[in-house]
């Protein structure tokens, strides 16, 4: 009777095991779409703010080491070429001749967002458009494009491996007429 | 014993296949409204694609068979009618006498987007609102309005069972002034 | 062997119980990331609903009834100090020398959503833009800002419990330039 007993409690421990170890990998820790889809959006837009309001350092964070950049110019790799080309970027300062008025206001927006996910790897597919307020008062929708997105999975955080910018506003960053460059 | 051993065994198993079944369902397979949702909103972010990008199939794989897309005109149901009337829209092909020129981009955008899931069904509400290009290098707010959506999921899958889009640039798309379509 | 199978059957229900019981907290409760971001995106989309279908009851019950809302003019705290405020907007009715247009409509938008979640508190950032279409026939694009949000989760329900709005169109409700309001 003892030696079933120890058999039944074994059976029964290996089971909870393997019950609390499966609901973690599925709930908290982001193994389901939902999970995935839900980061990543929140790294698109963390993405915006850093950008928008100059904040090179969290803009890079949002890539991986050796994540590339291509806004239609060539890739450019790793945070050291991102950050000469986007920390590059005019600050919005006041113009010298007119100190009083605050610096304009521009925003980039994501919408539109597709994403696939296959194991820690996931590939995007978004829309993004820019506003701004030269006049202080009013505002004046200026481009748009889209974004073609690789995000990799590291350590239960998701980052861009790449991301591809296509700006309708310019000839040759522009897409191919009339091909959906989505799934 | 060994038939005792062959009990415990046997509800063992049992167990795991339950806990495997509906850990399944719940996880990967959406059953949650994180799920749910999520699988929506990628469905309406690839539905602006196919329609922007003229990608008349994957535009229509979007609806269920019998799905129905009314624009404020009445009822279009299945793929053939709903094909007649969205694959008729004009290409954004260059015109002929400026050949040289790309084509402009017009692009849809969904936001606000509002889904209430019972079951396989799902109901939604979102703004749409719609830019272009018509001077190449800038861009130009044009029209927007709001979907009321229905949804199915079938073999889990989630599509489109009937879109009904409301337009407020023409009287008689535009919606019920002061009446709140969302819950 | 009775006695035995007792206890088996009492350890295989035992088991049954804790399993439907996490599942339950962990699927369709809301306890992910994902699910208590998707609640929060359809607060927000609904939120928006309410706000611009001018349906007063529904834009109260997106906040605590101790809600604070704050438009850049000092907190506003508590259904009634929020419909005094929100509630005097003017309606879009037809102008009165004009009575057969119908009334222009406008919209405002929610896109680059950040939210970050601790237990039933939620901290969010995102971007607003408004249009409207005075002429009827085409839309303008005319304000922008940003949200700085708090929200709660009370009976599994996520609330605002803060909302602080901050305009790019007036001095004194634009945000500081060049300060990241995200993480």
């Amino acid at each position: 009777m003892r030696k079933l007993t120890v058999v039944i409690l074994t059976l029964t421990a290996a089971l909870l095991v393997v019950f609390v170890l499966s609901y973690r990998s599925a709930g908290a820790q982001g193994s389901s779409y939902a999970e995935d889809r839900a980061l990543i959006e929140d790294l698109q837009a963390r993405y915006m703010f850093a950008l928008d309001f100059r904040d090179i350092d969290k803009y890079l964070a949002t890539f991986t080491p050796d994540g590339i950049l291509d806004i239609g110019e060539g890739e450019m790799k790793g945070y050291d070429a991102i950050r000469k080309a986007v920390g590059g970027m005019p600050k919005e300062t006041p113009a010298k001749d007119a100190p009083k008025i605050r610096p304009a206001a521009g925003r980039h927006n994501i919408s539109n967002i597709v994403i696939k996910v296959e194991g820690n790897k996931a590939y995007g597919r978004a829309y993004w458009f820019h506003y701004s307020n030269p006049q202080r008062n009013s505002a004046t929708l200026d481009s748009f494009g889209h974004y073609e997105d690789e995000m990799v999975k590291v350590n239960g955080k998701w980052l861009f491996s790449k991301r591809r910018i296509y700006n309708e506003n310019v000839d040759k960053w522009a897409t191919t007429p009339g091909v959906n460059p989505c799934w």
